[in-house]
């Protein structure tokens, strides 16, 4: 099953996809939910991010191949993470597919993306197993970590280095049925492919990332986990496009422009 | 104007205190709300967070005396942050006046109270002076940053230091008339005072805060900002009752379980 968010008439509505067409309902994906009467075309859409979650968490460092080349650059030896360190990310910089990744005006000009895939949960957890982890998994997604890493480096938080008004891209919608190890992540900068790798290569997986938040952090119904990136990242600045694409998860893609 | 979240019959309510009595409405205290027909009695709720919040901001190390002695503990210089650097905490952990802080399973089993001024925001604001800042503000309430030393410090993120369920309680009330200048803290242990600071002796006020913040994150109604504590913070250990009072805002006042 394929779900998207969108908007009709300033409002903020759930629909199955099915074919070219989307059934709107009523109600939540992971809660109960009737069909309404009407439907809608997917191309006439404007897509939302598909979740607005309760709390928004982001494995950082989770992919090898990131970790070393980090590392590389700064000259350290490679220390692979001990344990599963899961960071916050914002509501607040959340856009849609197709919408705008806005430069702030005092920023240096350069971004990087970060393809990430997105763990949406269905149901309330606490104390999971890595074997029942993904029993609470509602669906996947796709996100852009989008960063900006003078601000990243020199601020003592995250919070504007990958937080500000519209540094989260995500979407175009949430897929039920996923086979984790067939997915492979690619990202495009202006057409031409910057990276690819298995999206669930990860240092730490979604099972073991979900029982490990859940010793301390009870999941509730739309939270959602950001699952970490591979390199390389490259710079975007204004006037490129960045897509984001996810074997059989659609393809996120987002202009860059200056505020 | 005194506003309370609270709980009957398993749903959230708002509700207008007026004397030991309160008024339930319709809709949010920041927007469209009508009064109902319900009264209820302060005594006999089951008070809820009064927010949960799109986004959860958290001032760190904003206090002079808290940064001195960090610093002094550490060896460090005091080096005064340069620009206020918002962090983020996580709704899985907020939890109201009254419910139990309760000490994770593989926690040493110290946890540490932080006694602050939550700041609710009520309109949408983007680039606000520091002149306008206030006018995006609902009103005030009292958050406890319950942390985990140990964690906060060991991981890399401050994701089950600071984060764990429990570990942020908030409350009684928001109150919307608030005169910043006249408010102190005080932070009490099993009935004993251990800490008062004047509240608004920030490294960064709220005034600051709010115009570094909107240069580049959307504030929303409903999102908060904790505001950041000042020194001493003690141990916590599973028997205790700690209580955050601000004046005029009421007291948290919260028990100390162990898993």
């Amino acid at each position: 099953m394929r779900w998207v968010r969108y908007e009709t008439n300033g409002k903020a509505h759930y629909g199955m996809v099915e074919g070219d067409q989307v059934i709107e309902v009523d109600g939540l994906p992971w809660g109960e939910h009737t069909r309404t009467g009407n439907q809608v075309t997917v191309a006439d859409l404007r897509i939302l991010p598909p979740v607005i979650p309760p709390t928004f968490y982001a494995a950082g460092l989770n992919y090898m191949t990131h970790r070393k080349k980090m590392a590389a650059r700064t000259g350290e030896t490679v220390v692979l993470p001990k344990q599963s360190d899961i960071g916050y990310r914002a509501n607040n910089a959340l856009i849609g597919p197709g919408e705008a990744i806005v430069i702030p005006r005092d920023s240096a000009g350069k971004l990087q993306y970060e393809g990430e895939l997105v763990v949406i949960i269905g149901k309330k957890a606490k104390h999971l197993s890595e074997k029942d982890a993904l029993s609470c998994v509602f669906g996947y997604s796709i996100g852009n970590d989008v960063s900006e890493r003078i601000w990243q480096r020199g601020d003592r938080t995250f919070w504007r280095g990958k937080n500000a008004d519209t540094f989260k891209p995500m979407g175009p919608w949430i897929d039920t049925d996923v086979n984790l190890d067939a997915l492979e992540t690619t990202v495009r900068l202006n057409g031409k492919e910057v990276s690819r790798f298995k999206t669930n290569d990860m240092i730490f997986g979604v099972e073991v990332t979900i029982s490990t938040l859940t010793r301390y952090n009870t999941l509730y119904p739309g939270d959602m986990i950001w699952m970490g990136t591979d390199e390389p990242t490259l710079d975007m600045v204004a006037g490129d496009v960045v897509e984001v694409d996810i074997t059989g998860l659609g393809t996120l893609k987002n202009p860059v422009i200056a505020e």
